[in-house]
């Protein structure tokens, strides 16, 4: 198959307050790293260079080294992260940050930790404090309800809740912080809970007004509108 | 059309422990009395009278002088009780039960309230005593962990839940007490959560181990088998 | 059927910074006048009555007398304030509000204005300033893109964004703007679009990062989040 | 990845009468014996030991021999059982068990087997006496009403029927015994009976009152629910 | 609106050994009588009036007398018959018919009595002896394993069975019959039973072989199928 | 997993006019074998041995060596007979058989191919003449309308109708012949055709009085009813 | 409610090649008037009025005199035309046309005539020469097969086939002809057939390649891409 | 398996202007090759060779060495084209072929690219000259409008689309363009978008008038409607 040519949309970030990712599944290890570089001389070009992440979102752990040794050529100084629960590469990593805000990532099980790894990860290179709940699911409540836990949590300017299964933690945790709050409902799992409809549609269908939605898994787009609303805060 | 001659399981109750009960919807006020007569007949002649009602389910308001004008005829001295929150006439009542134990029914909101009325009256006619918890809905968790009710909560031998919307509660209250639960999705509502199939997917994927679920709005079944489970217990 | 006792959640606003409203379809009257007469009470008591409006939703015009006459009785000084197209009714309305920044309601065509009423009334009572964006579907693209309509887009803090049909606006607007955006399905429409599902696929599928979304014709839900953003703004 | 530490939840048992699990897909064999080893210091500790059982369920046959290693090294005296037909594992198993009653798990056929295995293993773990009846489906109803069968069938206190392909195996066993039944739909099959969803929506559907149903091939929910209502017996 | 011209297929009946029938609904009295009327000149012409009733199917009650009326002044001694559980009319009734064979039609509960009515009637007018089975379902299966009664069953040469809830009758008929069985799922009922689909999917993936399914409700469909069986015997 | 008993319902074709059947998958060589064997002797025993043939269904080609070289042992002298294109192998086939009567099985294209080969081998194995008719699919509808091949589907006195896509030639089929016509989905396919739904849903709606219908790629059902028909005939 | 202003997009025609149209549903008489009078107003200015109908579509019967006599107010000399058959009514028409083309409109049966008769409106408002074919269901074929209806339908330049049941007319018309294909599934039906979902996904699984869809019922729909289809041929 | 003969339509092309093109998963290169120079034989016999190509779809790359060889064989001077991002394999090439006009073939992302590819091989197959829009999804709507692009779209007489996610695209080109546009939804993504169903809904549903649709992935068939119009237009 021929290389084709790929039209990045390198003024998003100035436009939308949220850079353009790499997906990763589908692109080949020199092409992850050509991308990435081509977004480096954008940021560069505007000026921005503390404020947005290149990501690479996906990535296969097998492709790691090859992507490593790609973008060593095209970038020799540029630095490089990994973050494996996330399954997320961020590119030409800056030297700081400017910081955004405290955010919380909460989850109800294991099966939900991939999700809330993508987007405590995107959160984070994107400048905000992540604090992380997990294992908080309802069937033993008590877990949430820890005083230590609940400051926690309600010192968060932004909460994402990740949960398959029933889906029922999001509704239980906005009816507990002031905090906006993004449901993302999580695809893993077994029985009717597999693929993650059952808990998207009790998400849709929560008694909690103002909880939001995002596509199931997508712990990406959780936290991008996570740090769309931390950047108006400033 | 002609009269259909309805043949009645009369043996059910010895069968099966739950005997058979008119559901209304579609006869006549004359036809519910005199399924009523023959099934108060059945009672006689097997010597339970004070263990099985004769229940009639769903019926129209508008239906009940008729119905008790009809009945009247055929039984001038039999008792009639009405629930009109479970919409559920008992005919014959018998002057004394035989208690089963303390069952308890819990519902998150408004709109539950039919089927958890349903499931109270069926329990207490065949005897049990019953708890009610309503308005106890997960974005305000406080309200069922308030030490009264979990204390009323945690006395009943079986316990139902009804809930609509995002279907939550039976799995927090799964996760609090040792008893039975059985969960009822509500049918009634609005948005997603109308027609209560987000909350049968999320009962059905609930996290808490050992929930089992009847059909959306089937407060009468659940009933039926708490009064199975109750009745073991003697 | 005899009157249920409510049990309001008092202190959901300073728990969750929005408070509870009154969902009408289902109560009676006097019902309405009475649980909004006991949340004025609370809001007093509680000294926030700038902040968060007593507010009956999916009020039927037909009832307005009965209302306006049963909170008379309750509070013969209260102020109401009727919207028609949002059919929403504010009781005990405050002499002034505390502003808490723009916000924009966007919508696609003439079946999207019910939800967009509905949005733009909770937050123009919660004290934001709101613009309205209507007709500017994406068969005709143009009338989005003229440069008046960007420029107050632009302004906006939070956007909320209704569409029907091919549910395709939100996604054009979250790749024009850098607030936050939160998409609302429309229910009403004809053929494939009737009930907002093909909508609500859409743009929980959008090709623009970070786009939550609420139940179809939640407009108060989109509402209750983008007040939780913008009070967390100030 | 790095290892997570997984929170268990030590006082479920006495909590909800029916203790934590070990769901063993995702897990690495040496995570599956630390767990297993944690929960049996957690019922040491609690001096419930021959009350419940530590099951690590759905465990792949190729993982045992890693699993045994790593039990080994953490319990040296700790005796392991293996169920092949319900790939269940139990770890720690005392040295006598408290009886709970009698219960029978009947099958409808071939495909069923999985299931029924699992529900039955756990049962016989806690305690009670299994009755197994197998290959009864509707299609040779004489199978079921042998005089024999019947017999065992109304001995026990509670009963679990597990059925795929058209599901009306519980219907017809719950029109037959008095003890509370519990439908589980099978998930194994061929054409429109695979995945289960027909037999779960018969099951839901069931003309027998009472009837409860766990989700497609959960014979474990099935079985924690049995205990329950077993362990409420005594 | 202007009278349409309505295209018969006068030549059906030769060509597929099932005559059009006339679906009343949406048609005026006149039409429905004027159509009858040019099947029964197409029916002469073909010297075939013995084999092939004129029926009208799902005839209002209401507009009976207009059809009646209407009939007699196209055919002044056309005899009319009418059956009120089938709501349908056989127009032009010839003075006796060929016999085809005996059928039976067997129904589980009080809400599968249409389609089941339908399915009788159609056979009887096609010259079927039709043995009625009614009120037989699962949930008391002795009912059904009378001995007589099976051997009614088992003197058809053809068998429709008509169920709703869960569709489990024709699976149990068709176990105990060697005759052909056609399942016909029950539209009308309540709760996950009404609409039919579960019955419809429990009969597709029914467990006995050769059970062949026509849609929901449609009586005439399975009654159009065992004729041209019965009509195949001769 | 330890060797599971398989009862056989060894009775099944006295009392139903189909036998029963091994279903390959799932079951090794040797255990088909096994159950071919006790069916073989279930049958001598029955001296019904020309009429009912021990079939065992969707054998795996790689699997044929190892059930000839068991069943070999089992039955030196038994012959067996295998058809590729139905993946179905005749265990103990008789020296004749007595003739049921003439049957047609048509398909519309290359993918309804497997389907229709399993009904065709069903049926000739039980003694049916069977003519096939292939790629006759309706967007060439002059194929089906050769008057050769009308000719040959009007002798058949039952027709089997396989289609995958749009599912329309049952239809046709049965708007052209007189004999009862079996509509079978087939599942093989691309795009929405894939995995049979449309064409379902496309019989069951079928224009065409008195169509039924079995399960997507339902060959082998298909033919038992047509079986049960013909020897009807007789 | 306050009177909404409607904005038209008076430049739609000279961009897509099809003009906007007045949906009535929703919208009162004075109102469909009003918006008629304003794309008069536009049409003018553009001088194309030969070229482009003004429509209201599915316009209540009920509504004629109300929209006439407001349309007399604004416009005294323009005159009106009403299809009853498509409940359709054209705005100012025009002395004359431009023709752009022969056309066919197929329908299978009573059912279809509704979206048969909008979509022959439509075209034949634009210009084109309409050739209707009613009650050529596949059932029996031999009607569509006619010589004189294939001679009429191979003379239009493009073709709409509207369909419901099982949706097979389209596939085979395009299997007939080598203009262009649009498939309309019916919307009105009984059974499974009703909403028309069967026939819509029959018709995109069709064997015929290249025959493209619209929605349920979308007469209008397939109308507006057949005259952008004969406007290019011009 | 034994080999099938394959009935070809050899007179497709002429009867309905689009020939039978062969569709390559489950054929075997030699059937391939087989069936290619079956239909060149036919194209030849027609004198039709410069109008209709011979296509082999979908076409594994694995197997063109073995498809070249086994052609090489029976056509020693036919020549093949093989497009590698259109999986398509032409057989027999003219040396010239009948121009039939311009169309665009657009599409939003790179996972959009298969389908279009596929219909761009079509077209240009069959004489028209394609231009190609890539990457111009609605997200970056400033893609599209670019004046040199909407030049491009506009020269087009006849366009087709290809979106995935929220396939938005379709209808914002039809608000743009006159030539008639066919819709075609992408099945390659992720999450609520994988499949394409989202898609296909959301073009079903657009507000733009005149849109077809094809099914999921089936850019070939979307290119045959296409190849008939522009036919048409000669």
């Amino acid at each position: 198959m021929s290389l084709h040519r790929v039209i990045t949309d390198d003024h998003r970030f100035s436009r939308t307050g949220f850079a353009e990712a790499i997906y990763s599944p589908g692109k080949r290890p020199e092409e992850i790293a050509a991308i990435g570089h081509r977004l480096d001389q954008a940021r560069s070009a505007a000026g921005e260079d503390l404020d947005w992440p290149i990501l690479a979102t996906r990535v296969a752990h097998d492709d790691l080294p090859a992507i490593k040794a790609a973008w060593k050529k095209l970038s020799p100084n540029g630095a490089l992260a990994w973050d494996a629960d996330a399954s997320m590469l961020e590119l030409a990593v800056p030297g700081a940050r400017r910081p955004i805000g405290i955010s919380a990532v909460v989850s109800a099980g294991t099966t939900d930790r991939e999700p809330a790894a993508e987007a405590a990860c995107v959160l984070s290179t994107y400048g905000s404090d992540v604090a992380r709940l997990d294992d908080v699911g309802v069937a033993g409540i008590h877990r949430l309800l820890d005083p230590t836990r609940l400051e926690t949590l309600r010192a968060a300017r932004v909460v994402i809740v990740v949960a398959g299964m029933e889906g029922a933690l999001p509704s239980v945790v906005a009816g507990l912080v002031s905090a906006p709050v993004i449901a993302v409902p999580s695809p893993v799992g077994y029985g009717v809970s597999a693929g993650g409809h059952a808990a998207l549609h009790a998400m849709l269908a929560s008694c909690a007004p103002g909880l939001a939605v995002v596509y199931i898994g997508n712990g990406f787009g959780a936290a991008a509108l996570a740090v769309k609303i931390l950047r108006g805060l400033r």
